[in-house]
């Protein structure tokens, strides 16, 4: 189910043997694996980075949307590799046999409606199934993230009741203008509960973390504290866990890790706007929200160009004990929240698995002993990527010294000669940042 | 009612005394006089060609739409001749007087709130019963239509439940999308049931015909078998009457008679389209679904340009028997659909009942001993006619030689001087088409 | 709740013993304080120019809307003054403190959330407090229209029943599309039940006055003839007050005072327009409806151009008794709307308050020794206003002797040293208009 608002998965994970989702991305939509890519690195974080299940997805078309565009050749296997890729240690689907009637005879199958040998449905799922047979050297390997997103059920269902200064604040679309940016740096994602144990990341996103209980809000300040870089966005601690204003001006726990207050909201019109003027960094458009921002500590990065509020601060930087904490009072446009992304990745010591062209993933995988590199090329293009070091391709057999290529579509997975180093120890921040 | 999806009229039609219609085409759809002109034709074709009433229609407004525009001066004469044309032996109205109060108040009526000789809605309608009065003739002449378009109730009902590859296939927009070019090219129609009689049609059009029971399935055969023409579009003969899939490769009944099968189906996204390269024809715009086609003995006729799909067949032709059976895997584009149907009326031996002007809708119905050539104006231009042969205006009784001119909106009624001849028998159709 | 169409507020409005509103106008909506001014209308109407309370308004943003854009710094301030101009002797808020739990915490409070002295909430609403200390002599002094609009809650409900020729015809934008070039000109106006004693204006407008009794009808009658002009726009006098036709022609009970008649309605459709000609004055679109209007006495002042009735009436002008009687058949753009009433306001001696550059609300209130003009900068710009005499702004202090500046969004309370003259009385209308 992917991002399930009713349940709160984090109450369910650690009662179960094993993490499992079902994924209907729609194939129409362009981002649809990236989508998918949200989905599976929140169930490989559901387990602690435990191996997980894709218990169901289709091969081809599914039967329950209103216009059920396909998988284009290929990308079920792409897809596929990705929640490998992510984790995951079994790809199942549904269903076996296309039914003959009934309500989900149009949902596609392995065993399709016509025969299996005229069948791309069958000759997709069945390489698929002899591919995954050989790589169990695999099992077992995990992923390292060191950058999490903050995502908390209770603060969902609190941000989307009703009666707020604006309804068109919405969890999902907060956390993806983050996750997106992650995405395309290929800079590997936990999602965590903002109570749980923070100490292993570098750098922890909040975004709309409107509902914070006394614990989570500890826990957030003594991760800055220890060094951690924080990122955290507009309407962010302002109820506790009863949905109960948190007094003393907003976001009122957070105002001395931030080093600002925040006198009010502003709520944009669907069709309104403003502009960021992030000083040498340029110009770029905002909506949805502004916060009314008086710093307090904080250092300004960019600031409103338009309207009554006019050269306050939009985007500021606080240090907080050895670590920094970032505010974003609006919904950038994607261009400044990835340049924004790019300071605080050189500020955190956060890198990318992989250096690798645009539409390509990159997604790493370790066991003690050895380390798998996913190459994913999403892109309608071919594409040659330069290796981080050799390897040995294990969907064809290949040795690759120091480059590959790969159609569109296509997926490389290296079993590599060097295993990365373990990353330097976090810095202490500066307040020259 | 027109074509009203609840009730199956062919279930009702053989018990009823005389088939009736009401009729409420939207004024302000400037294609509303061949919508009507479809329903007209299906109330002929409900009594096997007999006569029929239009029992309901409104001098000028009806009062249940949002926006009740109005018919234009002269409009509910010419779209009353258009059901005369198609076989109406009565032409009724609601209603009588203009209520004073109530819910229909606003309904115009023959007899007006206003004094009646102020008002158009009486003026049009006494001239109509005027007219009308002395066209004793025409009483009992027929239409004769070499063209049919299948229709069943249990198809439609089936096609259009939920969880289908596409929801958007609809089966009237499909039956329209043949209509409105054989209207336009005066290619008389009549409506049949895929189980009936079709031996007097030399072409047969199946929109979508996706639920076929076995009588319908042979039916079709032996009509192609036997000479016929068939031109049949996506998503027919998919499921048997219990609405269970025909196994044996999509469309299992029909694959031998079309000379193909089909692999899977690709819904299109309501922004996506592909392009038709139809050879020497040109290229054409499709959109809403692809067949992927295998040929299995049928030829191509123009394929697909782009997508994943790009150059497989999209419309073939293929012999069966001594007739050829057409097949169109997608929805083209209004000019594509005319330029195959000009194609397969040639092949056919299907006439237009006159060359007109475009906007002039021709109709013709006989006696054993007359017959009557009916010429609407639909355009706002005045058009000359050049006529098949000589006749006399029964409306304005005037002797015409060779051609005539109609103002817009205008009508002729010609008694025709020669009676067309007898159409002769189909040719047997040959490889090279 | 301003216009609020499921009470009728003149039946409450003798039995109340303070007349009094809440009032959410949309700051999103750049029309927003004419929206308001035209409710502010409606209270001091309902008490017969008696002194009002506005009950509720926010300081910034309201939290029930999907997006609660804030007012702008000062347009609170303005908005109340917009309100006192009209008689208003109150101006209250929801809510005193901003809640901290509950449905209603996001919305703005006198108190907010944050403190007191760091929230522009605090600092707009006590210095409006202090200010309205100190207008003690206002009291009392009342607003003077010449111009009245006639509203019937029960010709409201009727209207907007379904089963009409259009249901897009809608009382409260009829009344808007008068309402806003009488506000942007600065004519003060009533509104009035159409059974009201109306000898006190010389301007009568009534908006799609569908519903009409036999003593609204005298009523209005009677207006004119004693030398009122009366402004009528189509699908008036229709009904009686069973919401039965009148019958005798459309519309029957007004036909000989507009000396004319309607032989039927020509709705548009949403997209549909027509042009006028108005002689002399140019060209202008029109939408929504078109009256087939037959002159019987009247003249006319513009034509449709285009469709079947192209060449007919659209807005026509009779001289009854002593007054003239003006009628609108369709909707025109503002522009022509202003055209026609500034002819109308000639004829009928109606005098703008005072002339003022656009964006600026000039508001006269008097008791019998004094006379006080607020001048309300509702634009963007800073202006100058020319004076129509001297006087003292008891806001600042200062004295004015022919002009003075506006900054946008601020205000002037003129006391004025010259008492503005009683208007000579209304002159006979001749036939030459």
């Amino acid at each position: 189910m992917g991002f399930f608002k009713p349940v709160d998965y984090w109450k369910w994970a650690p009662r179960e043997d094993l993490v499992s989702d079902d994924s209907y991305p729609d194939p129409s939509d362009p981002e649809a694996h990236i989508v998918a890519a949200m989905s599976r690195n929140l169930m490989r974080s559901l387990g602690d980075g435990a191996p997980w299940v894709l218990m169901e997805q289709t091969t081809v078309r599914v039967n329950w949307r209103e216009r059920n565009v396909p998988k284009r050749p290929n990308e079920m296997r792409l897809w596929s590799y990705g929640a490998v890729a992510r984790g995951a240690e079994g790809i199942m689907f549904f269903q076996w046999r296309q039914s003959k009637a009934g309500a989900e005879k149009y949902h596609s199958a392995m065993v399709p409606h016509v025969r299996m040998e005229d069948s791309r449905s069958w000759r997709e799922v069945s390489r698929l199934g002899a591919e995954l047979g050989k790589l169990d050297e695999l099992l077992g390997a995990r992923g390292e993230a060191e950058t999490a997103i903050l995502l908390d059920w209770e603060s969902w269902w609190a941000l989307e009741l009703d009666s707020k200064p604006s309804t068109a604040v919405k969890m999902l679309e907060g956390i993806y203008s983050f996750y997106k940016p992650l995405y395309e740096a290929n800079v590997p994602v936990d999602f965590a509960h903002p109570s749980s144990d923070l100490s292993s990341y570098r750098l922890v996103i909040a975004p709309s973390l409107y509902l914070v209980t006394d614990d989570s809000v500890q826990n957030i300040r003594r991760f800055v504290a220890d060094g951690g870089s924080l990122l955290m966005s507009f309407f962010s601690g302002i109820v506790d866990g009863r949905d109960h204003i948190r007094l003393g001006g907003y976001p009122a726990p957070f105002r001395e890790l931030l080093g600002l207050r925040i006198e009010d909201f502003v709520p944009m019109a669907a069709e309104e706007g403003n502009n960021l003027d992030a000083q040498d960094n340029g110009s770029f458009a905002c909506r949805l929200w502004a916060d009314l921002i008086h710093l307090e500590g904080a250092e300004s990065l960019a600031s409103y160009t338009d309207d009554f509020y006019a050269g306050t601060p939009a985007v500021t930087r606080n240090v907080f004990g050895e670590g920094a904490a970032y505010y974003l009072g609006t919904r950038p446009e994607e261009r400044y929240t990835k340049s924004l992304l790019d300071r605080v990745y050189e500020e955190a010591g956060v890198r990318p698995t992989a250096e690798v062209p645009p539409g390509v993933d990159a997604v790493r995988r370790k066991t003690e002993d050895a380390s798998f590199l996913f190459l994913l090329n999403h892109s309608q293009e071919a594409v040659e990527i330069n290796l981080p070091g050799p390897g040995l391709d294990l969907l064809t057999r290949t040795e690759h010294d120091s480059n590959l290529f790969l159609d569109p579509l296509e997926v490389a997975l290296l079993k590599e000669r060097t295993i990365a180093q373990e990353p330097s120890p976090r810095a202490r921040v500066t307040e020259t940042g």
